[in-house]
């Protein structure tokens, strides 16, 4: 490939870009996974991930990508046949309805035109319907990584429990953690997937299950085929620090590392900062009078904005020129949407003037490309960024 | 923890000691894993693994532990019910054994004394009196990192071929892969499972599926579940060097130059290499008065090698020893020879000079253990070591 | 010190940002720096450097800063009391005069403004009339790091060639070097001073001096005492790969990665791209109405761009500002101009997107110090960026 | 080159293993060396060093190799012609007196054998009889690195003060900092040289001057002429933790990881260490029948052994051998002992396993270049390594 001086900017809505600090402390020697050592290094991550999913429960790291983690929520608590009700939000929710489908689950899969959320009332209406309780889990995803469309969590619990449907709760949070807020036991979900490539900052390559005590119950009783991801094996090598099978050892150095620097920023500086930089990508977007695909302000997203390309101009066309004339790799549209949407990603270890960087890219490649806009989106940013206290203000009214 | 000069000798028989090429490579920005720069890392991992399996078949990597790579051969092939069977040669093989019970397997479990190895007219006759076929898949561990005890697949598929039997042939080589001789198209293996944490040379996080064409046939047949471990989707997006969720980018990037490493040293190098250190190591053993357990030697492992404590010593006391005074990192004995054995892991990237300190360290934690011994066993060592043409011919002897 | 997510923007014109393949490069264990793969090593870096130096003479590496590697060209080319010609072009210039007055020459040092590079015409006029032949040496730095102002080297040779002079031509080459055009042989300069953490993107820590043969001649009668610095120690010693006295291994590690990467580039590309973001920056002052410290645009540095604050208003305060809510370092007014100005550095490893998220910074940050200008800088930056034969042309004019 | 398995032995004296920690320190993002967070780290290791040379004085801190650290010394202290005794202790010795005679000083040199060290009593009688205190300077190198012997620098102080002469002590102790026991203060040594690449465990780059009250006094009289490394400018600006000229940054993050080591481990422990190791290897030494260089056993180096090849064979034919069979590099004679010793350096980031790989690997070595011995010195130096409290007791007796 050709030669391209200084750094890529990597703004896909993940993988991240992993900070030096990550990179150093997984650039260390592999430990004896059952030495003294590394059952230091297990209590600490496991203990410290429960503070990230904000839950008193447990929290099942696997070596895996978050697909995995779809799959063990699935296999961990339901039996065969079981009927789920999932809502089409975007690629993301399609992809996990197919893997309940996999598994032999009975989905109702609520269809969706990807530019809203999961509608509380809907859920509500249909759980009270169910007077059988023959729903045996709610699963939403709470940020669509493939449309920048982040679902309400507190409010479907309120409507999970206006229902009072017994139903365990179970959400992809796998491009919300640790950048828009989420409050595991707060909202009683049950099962929280994630994965180590977003807002923790790591490489892919870990997948994560934080479990309730009500989730644990289900899994007693729960008959899908399980091994790899069997959460029992794992809870009681958990217990001393270890694991039932050998972990991704240098992930888990980075893991206890990213703790270590969310808690230096303060969860709540992290959420706000990507509420920000999500609002100063909003008002360029605006600004270049392009439309986002996300439609209801109360469901943007903090961590990637989706955009729509005019008519007559194919997205990955334009991406294809963002990549080759500056350096920087911007999201697919994925399935129903794809060519016709481009997605900034704004999350992970960013800020400001990365995220400057990043709009500048995008303006000078939409005017490379041809593609009808004002000039200017690079100012917007600039004013959002330049008066803090409006942009938490604008956070605080747009949940 | 306290502080310790100098570089720690770890030991086990894997994870292995990761070279600063492969660090080095894998301290590396993250890529889209949707882009073209993506593609060609993905392209060349998949081709090169195929010339490290020996096979001109289709290699799977899966974001995993080896142990993923277990599962991902028993959902991918098989059925509901299916009978497999599986011999009882060592710790990893009994959980193999749990794998396949847990998805529902009826598997024939043969019972050992984990100091032997399969006898391959024990599978002729077994198969030979399976005339109705019922054996969907005969499973084997080729390398038993528990025990020191290397099967000899070659005979194995021999006995198999004159029971004329058609059932699949899969093996686990995760502690043999890069280091043992395997060929996987010349000794007709239908499925080879492999992990990233030994013979490779990288971290742990990633395992392998690398299958024969009719393996791929069973697999449109074989009706067991499963959506992460499914190789239809992997082979279709790895066609253009992609895969259908986020892959391990980093652990990819030390994979290409694992692979580069492999073949400049020359796999036949690789594998003449760890024969000799296994044969030094032996020698050392003999010399001490101590006890393999691995008792044929057309078995005795070329990766770990697994030592009888003496009557009244307990072997993870002894273990402690060396990790506190010499920072020597041993394997501990697992399952049933718990406490009685440790292992000596001398695979990876690894030298005379290592494999001297690591002896040195054993013969020192003998001697401050009071384990009852004769000195010496370092010299027996280097006798061999300086000997390269007798080693050289004692490992073809041996085999 | 506070969090800061995301890359710190490191825009002081040097030390530059050193790139992810030069960090791993030297991320390596030190060699025996008397074994035969140092020798490869150390034979490939002096023989790479010619490369960048554009010469057939000898290149001197120095463990050292740039600053010791004028203290070699002095101490190995001159003899106390021996008369040199200088110029005052800015703070390094005057720095270089103190290292030769300390030295023990006579120093003529001809006075300016910090706005202007040297006259040639001045230099033709004072060596003209020096028909003593008393000036030994003119030493000039090439580019004024402190001020933004690139002597204009090859028409100085010119003006010491029309004098019929036969002083050694010395130049500090610290910020041009692999950044700025310098033809080192076609240019006739006898000593090039350079240093490894600007155009070369090297951490600091190597002095180079690059010699020619008049130079060499000079050495062997020049009476300045030198040990450290004594180019024919080194010469002995280089022409085997080796160096006098240990050399900085890891940085050489680093340095033969450099070069390697200035040519997969190409040495013309690599100036044309200075060249272009200079002028996108220059772009940007103009369109905030603030005023370049540079008046002659003969003479406008491709590495730095030193701006005037409007009166009243202290640079350094204004840096203090970028630093805190921007994570971005800019440049100190240096010596006469501390406070009055500050210097955005665009040299090294940098692309268009890191340009345009260092003057989106530096355009909030006038914002949020209350500086007065106009907005709309990035844009007219952009405006450059976007029309990139315009910018050639520009750059081939404006030398 | 070939392939080599395994991780190099460099053990040579110096540059010594980096180990991972401080590499990992090295591998960051390179600073503004005029910021607020550079001014932290500046203060950290200027300060921190003065407790690895336990002084409460005042440390300099060079780019540069050691020998710019002797460069640095004469030329602070001294002026043109001053007399200063110096002894011919081996290599460096004889390099640094050359250094001093370049710089025109007039040097007695005192010739030696280079297999004792300074005779304390020599020293004495030659100061008693300058009655005119016409020497500025005593000289001496604490730890020859070339031939093993290492000088007795208190008693040496006690010959100074016996003859109540005022010249300056000033002593090399590049080899000996932070692996034998060196107490600058209550030695009263003035000036103490040292680099970054032996006991300290860096890259080579740094060179150190730990300076006295009274050789600053002196500094202020001294006329040689100096610019790079003047003590005055570095002192102005160490002040507020910055550097007069660009720091080698990177090495200061080196610097600041290993100062923290050094007390983790605690610099008695560190001295008792080396002292064992060194131990050791005599016994191994012994043991093959071979016969150490140094022959004063109060003159025994902790850092390094030099061992005299028996008469006919060649030391680097056998360095050769080592090399290329056994990937370990071992130091070769140098100076008038070239091809008759070959040295093994233990000093640094070592412990006992390393030293047994490295003595297996000479063992081998004497065996395949057909170097008449005794075989078993591992088993000695295994003795020795066995019984701490004897070593311990040793290395008290032996000094």
């Amino acid at each position: 490939m050709s030669y391209h001086p200084g750094r890529h900017f990597l703004q896909i809505p993940g993988p991240t870009n992993v900070p030096d600090r990550i990179q150093r402390a997984m650039h260390a020697a592999v430990l004896d996974h059952r030495g003294p050592d590394f059952a230091r290094l297990g209590r600490d991550v496991l203990e410290g991930m429960k503070s990230i999913f904000r839950t008193s429960g447990r929290v099942i790291i696997f070596p895996s990508s978050g697909s995995g983690g779809w799959e063990a929520a699935i296999v961990n608590t339901l039996s065969p046949g079981d009927k789920v009700l999932m809502y089409e939000t975007g690629q993301f929710a399609t992809l996990w309805q197919q893997v309940a489908c996999r598994h032999g689950l009975d989905v109702e899969f609520v269809p969706g035109d990807w530019r809203h959320g999961v509608d509380p009332a809907d859920v509500e209406r249909r759980l009270t319907a169910d007077r059988s309780h023959a729903f045996k889990a709610v699963m939403v995803v709470h940020n669509e990584t493939s449309n920048g469309v982040t679902n309400r969590i507190r409010e479907i619990r309120k409507a999970i429990d206006a229902a009072q449907h017994p139903a365990l709760f179970m959400i992809d949070a796998v491009s919300s953690l640790a950048s828009t807020e989420l409050k595991q036991d707060e909202w009683q979900v049950d099962v929280v997937v994630s994965g180590s490539q977003k807002g923790l900052m790591l490489p892919p390559g870990l997948a994560f299950n934080s479990i309730s005590e009500k989730a644990l119950a289900a899994n007693t009783t729960a008959r899908l085929s399980r091994s790899y991801w069997d959460w029992q094996a794992m809870l009681k090598d958990n217990a001393a620090g270890f694991f039932p099978y050998t972990p991704a050892t240098t992930l888990l150095y980075g893991l206890k590392e990213a703790i270590a620097m969310l808690h230096e920023e303060g969860l709540e500086n992290v959420v706000a900062r990507h509420s920000r930089h999500a609002a100063a990508t909003r008002a360029a977007v605006e600004a270049w009078g392009l439309e986002n695909l996300a439609l209801d302000p109360r469901e943007y997203s903090s961590s990637v904005t989706t955009i729509l390309m005019p008519p007559g101009h194919d997205a990955d066309a334009f991406r294809k020129i963002t990549l080759e004339k500056y350096d920087l790799s911007l999201g697919a549209g994925l399935g129903k949407v794809k060519g016709k949407v481009f997605r900034i990603g704004h999350l992970g270890d960013f800020n400001d003037l990365m995220l400057m960087g990043t709009l500048s890219g995008v303006e000078m490649g939409l005017r490379a490309a041809g593609v009808p806009h004002q000039s200017g989106g690079v100012l917007a940013a600039m004013d959002v960024l330049s008066k803090p206290s409006l942009v938490a203000a604008e956070a605080i009214l747009a949940r």
